[in-house]
């Protein structure tokens, strides 16, 4: 009941698909973020569902820790193996299995990352919305129950995976929903499984949700007097039924930032970048409706980018803005806060968040899926300055007691992983029990990602 | 250790909170639909989330079971105390506590119907879009995760509940989700409780999604040549991105029965009904592409009703389609059935149903919610014709066998109950296990809603 008589057992049963090379228990001990590197003790990778459930088994006659790993994009350390044990790399299972045109679904493996899936789904009218900026893996972003620009329009991962491979702690196999686009059959073992972080089961297959890609599209940037002018005219927008494809807030200083990284030229007042999918008459209609709710509410410098080229730049530049605000303190690393709180807490939120960046000696730049209530501060600290770090940890964690108390959440898309694990507790109270009963139930010898999600 | 004890216990908690009188066990041992009678030993009239807590600590302590009541239209028998024990009546924690404009959401207490909830909603221009046909309690309907006419466009139960507070089978009280529109904090308890059918907990609170009332709204009705011209056009409908609010499928022996009684003149034929919500503008461009849509797969007989009066009259028709039928065949009683099967496989589901039931002894119209893949018969039978009764079981059985074996759901929102629950190991495999895993571990004396959902 070791962890290396477990490596030995998989080395037969994987050959060349198991490796302890130093560079690949290297590259799998490190997260996108600042927690600390933690290599595995052996890297596999399976090829379908039947090798998983075989090396479950091995793992789970021998206690042996699994991790599942998609792209490594995670950022609170979900695929640390923290306890050792083995990284279960899903790469080689990376394939597109089935198009459903008809039924607006598909059939993927884990590995298959979204733009892959996107690329491969171009000729068929149809698409997979979720965007977390990343090219993350499919099954990743449901173990995490992903989001990103989108979700405001087509929802996050809990509303398009529609149904699950999986292999439980104990090799068993089991599927999860069905291709019917709803059902009241028992409990909802899909959404059980969506945002569970690895740590009930390994997602092998999924079957997700995919939409039609819009007839027209368009997008538009426009500057605002304050934050909570640009929040109040986003409230407005979503009150008066508008089904927005993206409305993403930037505030000045991520302004600043993306500007000068993108050789931009924008005001420094915070923006609303906005995006209409439709017909070209509705896109046109609610263009026009958002227009004039923006300008009640202060809007000025009103750009629209119908075209391909000048909305790919506008996206280009938010999709860049982590890497934009790097950029403004070179040498510095970033810690990554992810909050989401009710709409109408949000100007409140964001605005207590600012004062308290501002009264701190670092800088963090602020942007969100303003739709959703979701908002991060990227903040930047120099690496060997422990005052930097404790002062962004200090205000990461006030963002989240905030979060919390405005009645909403400590993550909004990001995850618990290790990072958020602190803060279970406080938002969900013997909720969080009941999560570690789940666990319990479901793998007795905590094999499954330890020490992530439920307490230990 | 027994029921009569429990019973006594809380006689003295409750005072005249807790009924014994005939006519209460008689009335809250019906269900609506064809299961036998199957009355508790008492009924219970909590008033506030403490007493039901107080209510389940002395059920645990006596090993009473609980079954949770909302109004008693669900299909499945679910509230039918089966073991005995006491009816926990939800009809006096009916208040709507809270509507949050700003975020579109409001607070409910389980007992409030959705037809209450949406006259108190009236005026603020806001509405609660779930609508499974009865006037259900919301705490119901979030338990057999119910849907109806409207899921095409507002989703599911699953879609529209943010957050609970529930009272577990230990008496813990917890509270799941929050009024953020998002969050990626640990498990997904909120959707592991809808749909539980009161088998894990009791809810005592509910948050749910508003959604702005229309600003316009147009129906149409239209007939086709055949089930699978209808489900053609709807299948067009919903890849070209059209966001319809409604589309209904009628057969044409469901057209027979709802015109007579309606006293409409309708063909029969197929006819779908047709519901639109937007703005002014995009209403008028989404109908006109539907029509475009529907004529090109043979519809005739476009009726419009812009008009409320008309509008109102149009689904006053679907809506007491069910009464329609009974009254097609006077003295007969209904067994109505429920899949779901992926869209691409609705025309072959419904023609393989017609024709057995064209075959059997029986009449059986059919009429759906065609947008989710969702359809009903309503198998008309004598109630002291075994013939009739046997060749109508018969008919269920094949549909839900072969829903499921088209890759669907053996109820799409009707819910398991004690009527499904022989379809739970087809449909989910070892999956069926797990959820008895997740029973086992959150309600180990088995007091919660026994002999339902899971197995015994």
């Amino acid at each position: 009941m070791t962890i290396q008589t477990a490596i030995d057992a998989l080395a037969t049963l994987l050959g060349d698909g198991l490796t302890r090379s130093k560079s690949d228990l290297a590259l799998h001990g490190r997260s996108e973020s600042h927690f600390a590197e933690c290599p595995p003790d052996a890297v596999a990778y399976p090829t379908d569902t039947a090798q998983v459930a075989e090396i479950v088994k091995v793992c789970a006659a021998h206690a042996c820790p699994i991790v599942a790993w998609g792209t490594g994009t995670s950022l609170e350390g979900h695929s640390l193996a923290l306890s050792g044990g083995i990284v279960l790399d899903m790469t080689r299972m990376n394939s597109l299995l089935a198009v459903n045109a008809e039924d607006m679904d598909c059939v993927v493996q884990p590995g298959l990352t979204r733009v892959a899936l996107n690329t491969q789904l171009r000729d068929t009218g149809l698409f997979f919305p979720v965007d977390p900026g990343a090219d993350a893996s499919l099954g990743g972003m449901a173990s995490t129950r992903a989001s990103g620009t989108t979700a405001v329009r087509y929802g996050t991962m809990r509303d398009n995976v529609m149904a699950l491979e999986v292999v439980l702690a104990d090799g068993r196999i089991i599927r999860t929903g069905s291709r019917a686009r709803k059902s009241s059959a028992g409990y909802d073992l899909t959404a059980l499984f969506v945002g569970a972080e690895g740590t009930l089961g390994i997602i092998t297959e999924l079957t997700l949700r995919l939409h039609g890609q819009p007839q027209a599209t368009a997008a538009a940037v426009c500057a605002f007097p304050t934050v909570a002018d640009a929040v109040a005219a986003v409230t407005a927008t979503i009150q008066m039924g508008v089904p927005m494809a993206r409305i993403e807030l930037l505030d000045a200083a991520s302004i600043s930032a993306v500007t000068a990284y993108a050789g931009m030229d924008l005001p420094t007042q915070p923006h609303l970048l906005l995006e209409f999918h439709g017909s070209d008459a509705a896109v046109a209609a609610d263009a026009e409706t958002v227009k004039e709710i923006a300008t009640d509410f202060g809007a000025a410098g009103f750009d629209w980018a119908t075209r391909t080229e000048d909305r790919n730049r506008l996206w280009k530049m938010r999709h860049d803005a982590h890497y934009a605000i790097m950029a403004s303190k070179p040498g510095h690393r970033a810690i990554v806060t992810d909050v989401c709180v009710p709409v109408s807490k949000l100007a409140e939120a964001i605005a207590e968040t600012q004062a308290e960046i501002a009264a701190s000696p670092i800088t963090g730049p602020i942007l969100g899926h303003v739709g959703d209530g979701n908002f991060h501060a990227i903040l930047l600290i120099e690496p060997a300055s422990d005052a930097d770090r404790i002062a962004a940890e200090e205000l990461s964690h006030r963002m989240a007691l905030r979060a919390i108390r405005l009645g909403g959440t400590c993550t909004g898309e990001h995850g618990i992983g290790v990072g958020k694990r602190g803060y279970m507790e406080a938002e969900h109270g013997e909720g969080w029990d009941v999560m570690g009963q789940i666990k319990a139930a479901l793998d007795p010898t905590r094999i499954m990602n330890p020490g992530k999600l439920v307490r230990d």
